[in-house]
């Protein structure tokens, strides 16, 4: 058992408490929330600083890190033909690396668990495991003409989701490049595994202008609209991106119960726009955040870009947090996001470093948002095991 | 003497030099750039990390640090209304405790020297020098009326500008703390103050359109364009803000040769609008960054400033890393912002984290801007004397 002393815990929990207390942990799990007792074999010293649940980052490509800072970021369109040109001369070793770095800066910016879309996630899954992340890995699919990837884009994610589905620590899933590179019948097939296999099916969706445009010559609908009527959007759907949403759009993703990914700081970099995530969240979708890769970011600290989503909406703190937490988790249906008795123990330890200072129960959550940065993470425990320290 | 190597030397020097050599410190200037020779008493191991200038903060109110995460940050009429609450119960022990934390996350976060703007500057100098600091403190002058300073706020900056105006590592200057509080004579006695004393004139300037529109009514002329016809603006003059500067107004910064403080972190945080950056670059402004303070921000990282910065206005990352460094130099008249040889020896190392790799000549500036967060800094080396190791 390990027990978390002196530190203000940040709950997460439905009634987002914030409260003076231990917090026990037993195996994977959290055991007790704010006891007094001290019943524990590892004792875990917050010294004033903000325990809370780890983050979840709920898009990136965590095997594309080495490309961080490398290419040009002046729009989208420029930005994938040098992606795929260096997907094209791509090698497992490369994958493996740049999963590996990803890995290490993750695990210092107390983000603990990620949803990626890519291909080889057999390789990014054993790379996680072995650093001790937890993983939700979409493999990424779209019409044979169009990949790089060897063999049949839907036939290597279903066997890899068929070979990944008991893991302990990955939770493989369908994932779809989007919908300029996947006919209606790709989208449907791969909609359809995902069902018999119960995973979530991740998408870029809506990102650019080029994309609602080159849709609507091709199909007269818009990108969202046109997934709607064809019975593509669900509570299965996690759409990163959503930027070109409009307001019938938006209330397309809402009754679907789509959940949606913000990436303020990729948009930003690429050109691509500000999603209008007020309206997003205003209308009850699950609104959640990623950092996307580093090749358009240059940075996986989630700390990072929850400043940068509420800066660029000027959305409220806890809902921010809530977004890369408790949202987060209900989108993958897994037990993380909050600090409850029962959770699995996904847990960060801020320090109380001169730019945390003062903190306060009043003012902890706005200080994780807009004071804290990766670089304030003291502790991060994963599945109950102490990753860093 | 010191030196420092192994690291890749980001030298913003003319040419824009990024270098593998060493750097020679003689008691507090750079003495040799590139160098093999070790003639040094104390070696630096850079262990592949950047060697880069430290970074200037060009607009913060240290003696408020406080306050971060503390106050209503809605719009910044409300946020003056609790500030100015604040500080009519202000004591020179609170200014002091908030200075010392400020001088701790700023030696944290890389930043060598910054340019302030408050009351009770004499606290702050001496609190800074003990840290360490190298400052450029302008103490705020308005009108009467409106102060919560003990005295007469002119009399107060004057005295303060001669008491420190010999000190090695403090610089003192006359501030204004808006048009919307100084009247044109203040403004008048301040500006010629300033000319006697050969500081600069540091300054409030068109942060909101209310301040606008405010401004309109009482003189039928915006804050910029007023102070241009009233030869206000000049070299001397450091404004900061410039959300609502209208393309005239540009063009009236431009040939006077005020230098622009964009602080695009608070001025989202307190919802003032975001100034036109890339234009005022373009008419060849001198752009420099600035955090604002903690109360409206929520961190004095310049990394971070850096960052949203150049997201916001879809600068190039040499351009970012000029405005904090070198532009903030020219402003000040001082010789820092570069590792060059006869320069103060304002230095920072950042290490060689995951967050940071790969870093090679060709991606170095734009992972000092898009990759590198405050907590990156390893060494901060201020006036030849190395203060965080």
């Amino acid at each position: 058992m390990i027990m978390i002393k002196n530190g203000l815990v940040v709950t997460q929990d439905k009634r987002r408490r914030v409260i003076e207390g231990n917090v026990l942990i037993d195996g994977d799990a959290i055991d007790e929330v704010g006891g007094a007792t001290d019943k524990s074999d590892i004792v875990i010293d917050a010294k004033n600083g903000i325990v809370m649940p780890g983050l979840i980052n709920m898009h990136t490509h965590v095997g594309m890190t080495e490309l961080r800072g490398m290419v040009d970021c002046s729009s989208l369109e420029r930005f994938l033909e040098q992606t795929t040109a260096f997907d094209s001369k791509n090698t497992e070793g490369k994958i493996r690396r740049s999963a590996r770095l990803a890995a290490e800066e993750m695990i210092s910016t107390g983000t603990t668990s990620f949803l990626d879309l890519y291909y080889s996630e057999d390789v990014i899954a054993d790379e996680m495991s072995r650093k001790g992340m937890r993983s939700f890995l979409s493999w990424a699919v779209l019409d044979k003409e169009y990949t790089t990837q060897k063999g049949e884009p839907i036939r290597n994610a279903e066997s890899f989701v068929k070979r990944y589905r008991n893991k302990k620590m990955t939770t493989p899933s369908f994932g779809l490049q989007g919908v300029y590179v996947c006919s209606k019948e790709t989208i449907e097939q791969t909609n359809r595994l995902a069902k018999q296999y119960e995973t979530v099916v991740h998408m870029h969706l809506s990102e650019t202008r080029k994309e609602v445009e080159g849709h609507k010559k091709k199909y007269s609908q818009r990108p969202i609209e046109w997934m709607g009527r064809n019975r593509f959007l669900s509570r299965r759907l996690v759409a990163a991106h959503c930027v070109w949403a409009n307001p019938k759009e938006i209330g397309l993703l809402a009754r679907s119960g789509t959940t949606v990914v913000n990436n303020s700081i990729s948009n930003a970099r690429l050109n691509s726009g500000s999603a209008n995530v007020r309206d997003m969240i205003k209308k009850r979708i699950n609104v959640t955040l990623g950092t996307d890769s580093t090749a358009s970011n240059d940075s996986l600290d989630m700390f990072q870009t929850m400043k940068f989503s509420a800066l660029m909406n000027g959305l409220p703190a806890q809902h921010v947090l809530d977004a890369a937490t408790v949202n987060a988790a209900r989108a993958l249906g897994s037990e993380i996001g909050s600090i409850e008795r029962g959770k699995k123990a996904d847990i960060i330890i801020l320090n109380d470093d001169a730019a945390m200072r003062p903190t306060t129960r009043d003012n902890a959550v706005s200080n994780i948002v807009f004071a804290a940065q990766g670089g304030n993470v003291d502790t991060t425990i994963i599945n109950g095991r102490v990753i860093k320290r």
